[in-house]
């Protein structure tokens, strides 16, 4: 009885605390310049990517953020600099694969101005390497940066640095980061933040060494970044992705807490600076069909977004462009279950998380008790049916999995992963029938994605655009192709 | 086999006739002039509503529209004048309905620049009328319009003319059409094009006899519609809504015909007009999950839009808004069938269609062979297990009907609706799946839509807006509220 009241007690300070984190970043809006008042010209480049982050992720963020106290729905960071919508399809358009991107096209046509195949990085399917703005940016003598809370393998960070016909040739991707550099041996970046050590530690090689004779500090926690001094940094906080935002420990560093490190490391350089800055879970929370870890995502890519502004409001010529790569999920706020239409989005269920179904699991994984740490992460009123799934709910453990028989650690894994998944979309169904979301697939969909900026040259971004005309833009304010 | 030859040959005409119709739409768009030439006063107002008309929409109709002879996805006439986006949630926000609008809030807000409840008409729940800004107009001595495709008792052109609590009484909002008017007795229109007759001759009043004494001219169909020259004019095309544009004979006029004979009509008064359009079954297409209608009308509303917008380029003094009222049916371009996620959204699928499914099933409803007519009006190729579905879909007959039992006349429409219902979903399935694409509900979603604009005063609707900031906007143009 005490302990469940402790418990309680304990959930509430989270939500308190959860809700008081909200409503900070709500109560702290930058106060924006306008663009009139403003006629500088381009020194930095701030490109913000969204992975996923469709139209209904916009709505879906300012409706869980919404402050229930005020009559209207509050607008958020995005809102306040919407410009207009990208289309996002790839090359050969009668292809198969002609109509809805992955990242690794969609981030080219961001990085060289170029549309490609899908799973081609910055190349043509003749070969031919495509020039990116990153590496004409690094050519002008600007500084330069690329930040990510996935791998730094990924496609999308990847497309800026290596020319690569296959995105998932992680090795070779993360070679590009040390091969591929000017004839002086200069390398094409100044700083890289996000997670993927295990492709760069590897028992063939060892970047991070290579990294250190280049003279790289490495940043190896939440402190180091918070207070570095160097100017060239790389920071690997995980050995594939980050955690997500709300299942983050203190050590890692949020998106924000990145991008203000980045710029402050980036600023140093009179010529400028370019910077990518990527919430790449946005579009892996989308692919679970899970809202809980879209929030998540998209709050760590908000607060981000703030820092940028506050950067580029004060400096006054720094051009921010933010977009997403493609839409994922078929996401949409209203649904039918159980045969009857939903006319009720329920942002608040979400409110009553205070950690991401990934998390949950996670933590399952030890305890075995699947509905035991869904309470401890949600205040959720679950149905008798669904309590009955999450408890009924077991891991085979990998003694008892050796025990009655000697499969590969190979095919323990794979099991494994198999009921992580399973344990994750049990939650996530939850959460979609508690919430009325709705989702169509569990890849990618053509729908455009919304357009941002906030700059010098916002106006020039105002309008409906094909994908490869950001690139061109970039280059553009780079000076040269 | 000769028959079967005279067929295909039929079809094939038919198919090149629609891509040459396609074609020459897109082969002739209006070069606008840029707002930068214009600073000339906004002296006439076109509202263009695309009821349902969702983000995904738009991307769905530029790949269907998509030459495919080119290397590009060409852009629409939507796309030329994005100018941001609109979020569409009703009155309350924390209760049930208060996430997702109905067509009567939103066409409220556009209205009246007021949220209220869902289902309310431009009143409040205390019951005070909200002015509508056909109202303001009218008594500033424009000349006012409301077009539509479904009936014009529907939401959203009652919530100009009507102030009602429910959209739901159609005989009382047509009243307001006649007893909405200033002390001099003058009604708040000049012009009324669209469906709804039923609601305008009852057996106890005819709208249409007191429309003549008040010195309204009834246009009958396409060809009085085009050759009128009268200055007060009613047009009911329909005892309900209009055909489907692909499905519409040639006595009922097309959105873009109906928009040019408005604008023809109200361009006379010197000091100017206000004209709504809406392309009413977008929504109802969406509400059905029927891809095919959504193009057939978005089609429609496309070339209302290249109307309206070369007169706006010649004249100078017109601000054209173009958005939707909300989104229906969680549409996007991607799916996931037989758990299979599908990166190909196959817009050339509905090329093959020559009527909307609706229409397929009116005309079964006669021969009772659903497939004959579904062949008669797609090429598309159907799956064994398709065919036979549609094969073995039957209609149970008036006559059976008498024979069978002694149902009341109402018992045996919703049996015949209901059947109706089912040979439309059948086809509409079948599409979905040959397209991949996905629908989330059968009602509205909390979506952000997308806003358009042309016209000296564009500038003014750029960014992310509150669906309540149009109808304001508007009564700023008409200087006051």
């Amino acid at each position: 009885m005490t302990n469940s009241y402790t418990n309680s007690l304990k959930f509430i300070v989270l939500i308190i605390s959860l809700l008081v984190g909200l409503t900070s970043c709500k109560t702290n809006p930058v106060k924006l310049i306008t663009e009139s008042e403003n006629s500088k010209p381009v020194k930095n480049i701030i490109l913000m990517i969204g992975d996923g982050m469709g139209p209904s992720y916009i709505t879906a963020y300012r409706q869980f953020m919404d402050d229930p106290e005020t009559p209207q729905i509050e607008q958020t960071e995005f809102d306040k600099i919407l410009t207009g919508s990208v289309a996002t399809d790839p090359l050969n358009k009668n292809d198969e694969y002609g109509r809805i991107t992955d990242s690794a096209a969609s981030a080219t046509a961001y990085a060289t101005g170029h549309k490609v195949l899908s799973r081609s990085l910055s190349i043509t399917s003749e070969g031919k390497k495509l020039k990116t703005v990153l590496e004409q940016a690094k050519s002008n003598g600007l500084s330069t940066g690329l930040i990510v809370t996935s791998l730094l393998t990924d496609a999308t960070p990847a497309a800026f640095i290596a020319h690569h016909p296959s995105r998932y040739e992680y090795s070779k991707i993360s070679d590009y980061y040390l091969d591929n550099h000017d004839e002086q041996g200069q390398l094409m970046f100044d700083v890289i933040l996000g997670g993927g050590r295990e492709y760069f530690v590897r028992e063939d090689r060892n970047l991070m060494v290579e990294l250190t004779k280049k003279g790289f500090t490495t940043i190896k926690d939440k402190t180091d970044l918070l207070t570095n001094q160097d100017s060239k940094i790389v920071g690997l906080f995980a050995q594939r992705q980050l955690n997500k935002f709300w299942d983050r420990d203190e050590k890692t560093p949020s998106l924000a807490e990145m991008t203000v490190s980045a710029i402050k490391v980036l600023s140093q350089n009179k010529k400028g600076f370019f910077l990518m800055v990527e919430a790449s879970q946005i579009d892996w929370a989308g692919h679970r069909n899970n809202i809980v870890g879209v929030m998540s995502e998209m709050q760590d890519f908000e607060l981000a977004l703030i820092e940028a502004l506050k950067f580029a409001n004060e400096d006054g010529e720094t051009q921010i462009i933010l977009t997403a790569d493609h839409e994922t999920g078929g996401l949409s706020l209203g649904t039918r279950y159980d045969d009857k239409n939903k006319y009720h989005w329920k942002s608040k269920v979400i409110k009553l998380f205070n950690k991401t179904p990934e998390e949950i699991v996670k933590r399952a994984q030890y305890s075995n008790d699947l509905l035991a740490e869904f309470k401890r992460a949600s205040n959720l009123i679950l149905s008798k049916e669904q309590e009955e799934s999450l408890r009924s709910f077991k891991f085979v453990k990998e003694i008892e999995n050796k025990i009655i028989s000697k499969i590969s650690a190979r095919e323990k894994r794979k099991n494994s992963n198999k009921q992580r998944n399973q344990a994750i979309e049990l939650i996530t169904d939850i959460v979609n029938r508690h919430t009325n979301t709705g989702w169509t697939t569990k890849s990618h969909t053509a729908v455009d994605v919304n357009l941002y900026a906030f700059g010098p040259k916002s106006n020039e971004l105002r309008g409906h655009f094909d994908n490869t005309k950001i690139g061109q833009f970039i280059f553009e304010l780079l000076g040269g192709n």
